[in-house]
């Protein structure tokens, strides 16, 4: 059949772990863990599973998880979201992204995107039948330019999603980025999502401006997030998506039909873990701040030259030291030549800035994972 | 915001569930057992954790998962798909009947669907901007009209949704549905979406007749199963959806933006399962089975009439006997005043028949819980 969606092809991030595994790189490419996840998350899933916690839950999520999410986004952010009437759990991040713009979006609208962005966010513009309005970050601080998305409104802009920290580069929000967000949507019809996958890993003492401190902008927002960055299971894709009543019901009518609901014995075994160690979100950021330090100390010691990173667990590098090759074909030869997988910058953006020589790799990784990278990299 | 689905309210099995909850109902309407998954299942997903297998799984589904699918399918259904390029593993049934709607129904299409039908196909047709067209099944046996279905057919329908066995009446497709099937669509460009997670759930020494079996039908086909039903865990939303590899290629660009993939540990559960144990799935009707009929017997003693059940596991009952009140009425007197929560009709059609008096009770349930619902159906 003729294809609806003409410009998807497999992603980036499966291209690169294939070819890790074909060359027996070490991967920092696709953005996971290679530690497990903690074992009380193991041992209440088990236990739920024992208990015969197996039937659909309720498709809004089970009741005590989205109490815990409720406590645990006032502790964050000081603001307690109705566990009924706000909250909504998903299949990860990825389908609350997909659930909302095919939830609010309609055909002939536009949605405003910062490039470089995460791969998921177009292709369910496109389903939508409306339009990506690419705009470009800075392309070394991946700061907003408000300039540049104030000029790309029109009156069809119906969304503006955003993300923060950013995947790829680790860029966050700013007080002021938040102000002049919030000049920009109020007194317009313009909804926000806003993608806070990395919420909790954030260094240096910086504080995550989640959109759901702010009352002007999370009444038109939604904000989704997602467990697997946060506890170390990113294949387990339990996500949420927090948006005001009005909005989390045009969510849920989607959501209701697409996955229904989502593996049940994992909303148990968060429910309790979220409750019973804050400990381990409100020091991971400690966590991963040791590895990115750690991580930079040696790839100083390279031929690579690394970036500044606010957030995430993602190291951009600028490698124009070591090759002129398009960020794709470095990737590539870094990866079979080498032996250490990356991703290009390129595939997040419509139109990358042209010369652009940086590639990210991901350090949320083992000590001796990150060695042996370094060890490879030191040969360049 | 205005609602893109403005015909989507609470499904009927949660607004059931839930005054079930509310009036210490014995729970015969949502459709999910009160028995537990098999043990095996539990100590492979464990195992899987243990051994860390929580990060991504491969958008398509792990290739050992597929594997064990592309050979029971040959088992069952003497077609064996290739496992790299005609199977992906998704988050339930449902998210492959959505993924496979988006994939491939444009706007101004039509989607003929077949009334009663289960809930969530029309929302996705309305998503992808399309039209529902609902031809009624037989009011008493459930089976396909075929001169209506064919006087349906215009040059805008893109595809035909089946559903066999049957929800909520357990009727099946017989061959000579198939040769209809077969003789309609050969030809044209209609394609077929064949929901089949009831198929080993099936009575009396009857043959499934998957689409699978048919190369003339399997070629146009998107054919949807699930785990959920064959072992006893509906709430861990694991399906999949075989399909020929130019429809798969525009299934999976869906998919991989929607939930890209699906709890890795309990994937890894499933391919053990399913190559170490084929007798569960070939003994789940002998299994079943024995729940109809024991069943059945009982509300004989009862003024419900049972109608016939070839598949699945519910028991359609014709109540005028006892009622005259429109099913959605009777469904909720019986479990408020009655203690019994059953499922009527009329929320699987666009236009019930008139006068229609059928009411839908599960029986997945354990003999002591079947037993509560007849003390109390015996009082009618
Ligand atoms: C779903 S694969 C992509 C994983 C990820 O978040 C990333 O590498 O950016
Ligand atoms: C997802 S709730 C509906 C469960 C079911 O399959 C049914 O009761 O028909």
């Amino acid at each position: 059949p003729e294809t609806k969606l003409p410009k998807v092809g497999t992603t980036i991030f499966t291209v690169m772990s294939q070819l890790a595994v074909e060359h027996g790189a070490v991967n920092l490419g696709q953005g996971f863990p290679d530690f497990n996840v903690p074992e009380r998350l193991i041992e209440a899933l088990d236990r739920a599973m024992r208990e015969g916690k197996n039937q659909y839950a309720p498709m809004t999520g089970i009741p005590a998880l989205r109490q815990a999410i409720a406590a645990k986004t006032e502790r964050c952010y000081g603001y307690r979201p109705d566990a009924d009437a706000e909250i909504t759990v998903t299949s990860g991040a990825s389908e609350a992204i997909f659930d909302a713009v095919l939830a609010i979006v309609r055909p002939g609208d536009e949605v405003i995107v910062l490039d470089p962005c995460y791969d998921c966010y177009e292709p369910a513009i496109d389903l939508a039948g409306a339009t990506a309005i690419h705009v470009p970050l800075d392309p070394r601080t991946f700061a907003p330019d408000w300039d540049r998305i104030r000029a790309a409104v029109s009156p069809k802009t119906r969304m503006l999603m955003i993300n923060t920290p950013h995947n790829p580069s680790g860029a966050m929000f700013s007080a002021d980025d938040i102000a002049q967000l919030t000049a920009l949507i109020s007194g317009t019809h313009i909804y926000l999502l806003s993608d806070e996958v990395y919420e909790h890993i954030i260094f240096d003492g910086a504080r995550h401006e989640s959109v759901l401190r702010y009352p002007e902008l999370r009444e038109r927002a939604f904000v989704v997030s997602s467990f697997g960055k946060t506890y170390h299971c990113t294949g387990w894709k339990l996500g949420y998506c927090i948006a005001p009543p009005a909005l989390s019901a045009e969510f849920r009518k989607v959501h209701q039909y697409n996955t229904f609901c989502t593996f049940a014995p994992a909303q148990w075994a968060f429910a309790e873990m979220i409750e019973a160690e804050p400990a381990h979100y409100e020091g991971l950021g400690a966590f991963y701040q040791a590895k990115r330090d750690r991580f930079r100390e040696q790839l100083l010691t390279t031929k690579l030259k690394p970036l500044v990173v606010p957030g995430g667990y993602f190291q951009l590098v600028d490698y124009s030291a070591v090759s002129d090759l398009d960020d794709v074909a470095f990737c590539r030869w870094l990866t079979i030549e080498k032996g250490v997988a990356a991703i290009p910058l390129s595939p997040f953006y419509e139109a990358a800035p042209a010369g652009q020589r940086i590639a990210r790799l991901c350090f949320a990784k083992n000590e001796a994972t990150l060695d042996a990278a370094i060890e490879r990299l030191l040969k360049l």
